[in-house]
């Protein structure tokens, strides 16, 4: 038995004409099937009976729905916000097919009015949580739904660094960084850096050296409820820095570690029934096009 | 609580005095220890008071502990004979360090006294079943511990299939072949051919092509409850086959299908408290040395 | 100054009717341009005034100018046939782009009228010849376009074989085998087992490793002038074979050589007007299409 | 007839006191040998008869043959040091093989006496020239021995760009960045990037792309004498730069390009009787010692 929603958040892409004009049609259908409807401010929806206009945050405290416009950089920054409070996520792209924006302009209409009657399917995603540490002093642990990338800085010819599973001593490398991915973000910046596809139902971490200068040092796939850390070390002058989701960064001094694990919770995210996973990748991969000899 | 063993095979590779010296002292130290003993009677181990010498199979049927003295190859070999009474495992290497013979000739003789006494750690490791399939006959499910792989056959130049995961399309190949790897394949022939490392505890499938003549072609990473269907299509008159962990062959013609998916059940590797799994991967695949940038 | 051709050879890929017609109408607008046509007799072109149906041999011993219509691997064969009196070469593909098969359908009419005018541009590309040795015993020396592969045979699981190159010892392998590709072949097998793309004016050879199970082995890229040696070594029971663009193939045993050398005459391919290498390569592998992220 | 030396340059990195003992060591047998010795000022070597001290820019004008102590980055500066006036360069590492520095500390005394009897081998090296251009206005080129990188700028996620070669537009990229690599310079960065080993005796550019978005973009490799353009796209807020050698950065706004070709003059190493280029390239990226399957 799948959940009504009553209570659904719009957000999108920030300073889109066609953005906000998607997100007026949404507004519009979801009123009328007596559905409460919060926009996001940033969105500049044109305030009208009905839609309440709230911050991004308060939000996503009070929706129990959030349909998101724009692509898959849309949808991680949203999935960001509501890491602490996890409720179902919809993406809704402008034209292109997203891995995470899955509803097409064309079928948005009749693909959101079934989601209201409770004719959708739902898929349960990993997160992770990083934080930086220096000596004993920590930051605040941010939430990534695709990655958090170490990398080195501007200028910098490679860092090297160790990394370290469950305690364990994994392996030290020279290289300009390593992704620590989701199965989600294992078709994002993991897949250009040489990692596999990792299925987003799995409870997997895949950790993936970008450029290493050791030729044997090859992605690796990790069960889900591993803690990884990557000590930085020798940052050869250039410095290095630590993203999650490409998003935010912060900077890394020789010495500093990098903790990262599964979030608490995972994020849910609502699909249009009849929702093929591989058909995505194929399309967006172009599998079974690229054919190259005859 | 660990288990005891009362009863231990020893197995090993044929035609090998070296196996066979090291099989005696073994079966020295566990008759010592009060342990009763069966020799495969392919070891050639002099008929002795206390050793029972057994066909394999009658070894693999009645022991509680298989000790097995050779390379990874003849440990694969002991794995699928006791694939349907999976009792624990011990992988004993001459000099040469194994993922799976991990137990060193120095340290033998410690070790195997201290798995007596019940100090050791033990490892499930899921394996494969599959099966070929023309049209409605079925052959009879075979088992593989490291990969199930279909490959084009000699003479030609490549091969066409299709890959079906639970039922669903995921992608059309041409290519050399395709290995369907557990985690504990994924070191072996799977990582020749571009896939990730997945750590052995972990419950998933590695599909990975071999010489994909689509570029975009890239490993994929399943959950191991996954069914896997391989269909073959056209092979250019050069035919395809096959193999389970490269010990049997079938051949395979145009419109035949293979069947993978998880067996029923695991296998338990016994190893010596210390155990370190990535230290085994750092020094098998020399990382941390191959630097080719000063 | 461009040359004139005023004897034709006309080829194509065998048993297709439409390659018959295209054949039919190519010879007719030549035999227009008061060109002398010499027909493969393999190719069935109806007996008609002006065409002289001719063994393939005796053809391509005659004319000025081949024109063969099918795909890669029809020119494959057509250049093999001329190695040893390399008349200028011209490809007509049926609809679907080739590396060298570049005259569509649709442009050949008037491609072909511009070459008879002299309006075309002509490019050389280099062929291998290589031979396979067994002691003091050396079969004939063979060409190649695209590639000499030496490969495991049916039911192997790996071979190890030596590289050499101009009598210095290049490396040891464990693998499913090795490809060495001219400029031309760099698009084809090798491109599959992770070789670079080598503009087709250079004067290189790349040696591709298939499946090393070293994982540091990387394609290689010498000199054109360079002499390649392969020595067989453990086959481990499955055999290997070399193959000459994948048309011919010998059975080699360990300790089995196989020397590879540029051929001593390069190809010529005639071009229309307008060719651009780099078009043909972006449409063949799908560059600028296949982004993963957005 | 190889080349007698009488004017010896001695460099070598800096604030190296085992360097500055063995560039000591090395001025003594010079002098002893009848050979007139300058040193780098930088290098610190004591003020003593018959060692004239220099700036290294009027070392590199006067001197006819340039020992480096130190790895391969210190030879990278002193080739771009040479570019102008290229003077043959001797290699002598601290006790870790380089591809460049490749006498050691134990042969030094009897490789350097015999290159001073003219017992040695020289191989000519091609460089690349490169310089930034916005709309008409270009920077002073700058030489390169490795390579000329395009990469991202700290905090960006991937930039675009398009490159041309000989004015043919190749392809258009979203990745990290690309490297222009020399032959030489195929077994540093861009060997990281996946790109293919090249001959150092080729006369060859590899054009290898860092973490392309695009799964089907692949290294290519050119002749020397091409004109390689990179004209900078969208750089998504986080800029780029352009490095040679990784030793000297410009930064790259939307619009600019890089322009790179062959230098005029290629460089020459002195390398000691016996020299041979695939023991040095096995020894450093560990060949025949990674086997990942027993």
């Amino acid at each position: 038995m799948t959940k009504r929603f009553s209570t659904v958040g719009l957000m999108g892409r920030v300073s889109d004409p066609e953005v906000t004009g998607m997100a007026g049609r949404l507004a519009k259908q979801l009123l009328g099937a007596k559905v409460k409807v919060y926009g996001d401010e940033a969105l500049g929806l044109p305030a009208s009976a009905g839609v309440q206009v709230l911050p991004a945050q308060a939000l996503a405290a009070n929706a129990d729905l959030l349909i998101v416009v724009g692509g898959d950089g849309t949808l991680l920054k949203a999935a960001q916000l509501i890491a602490a409070r996890p409720i179902p996520l919809v993406g809704v792209n402008l034209g292109k097919l997203g891995f995470l924006a899955d509803i097409t302009p064309e079928q948005v209409q009749e693909d959101i009015a079934a989601m209201l009657e409770g004719d959708y399917t739902h898929e349960e995603r990993m997160m992770l949580q990083a934080r930086a540490l220096r000596g004993n002093i920590a930051e605040a642990p941010r939430t990534a739904l695709n990655d958090v990338v170490v990398h080195k800085s501007d200028g910098g010819r490679l860092i090297e660094f160790e990394t370290w599973v469950d305690g364990h001593f994994l392996c030290a490398y020279r290289a300009d960084g390593i992704v620590l991915a989701t199965p989600t973000g294992s078709t994002a910046y993991a897949l250009s850096g040489g990692g596999p596809i990792v299925h987003p139902v799995m409870d997997a971490i895949a950790l993936v050296p970008i450029c290493p200068h050791t030729l044997g040092d090859r992605p690796l796939v990790v069960a889900g409820s591993s803690r990884i850390e990557v000590r930085i070390g020798d940052t050869h002058s250039g410095g290095a820095h630590v993203t999650w989701d490409g998003q935010h960064a912060e900077m890394l001094k020789p010495g500093d570690r990098v903790e990262a694990q599964r979030s608490a919770k995972p994020i849910t995210f609502i699909h249009p029934r009849g929702y093929d996973y591989y058909k995505i990748l194929r399309s967006k991969l172009h599998w079974g096009r690229g054919t190259h000899t005859s």
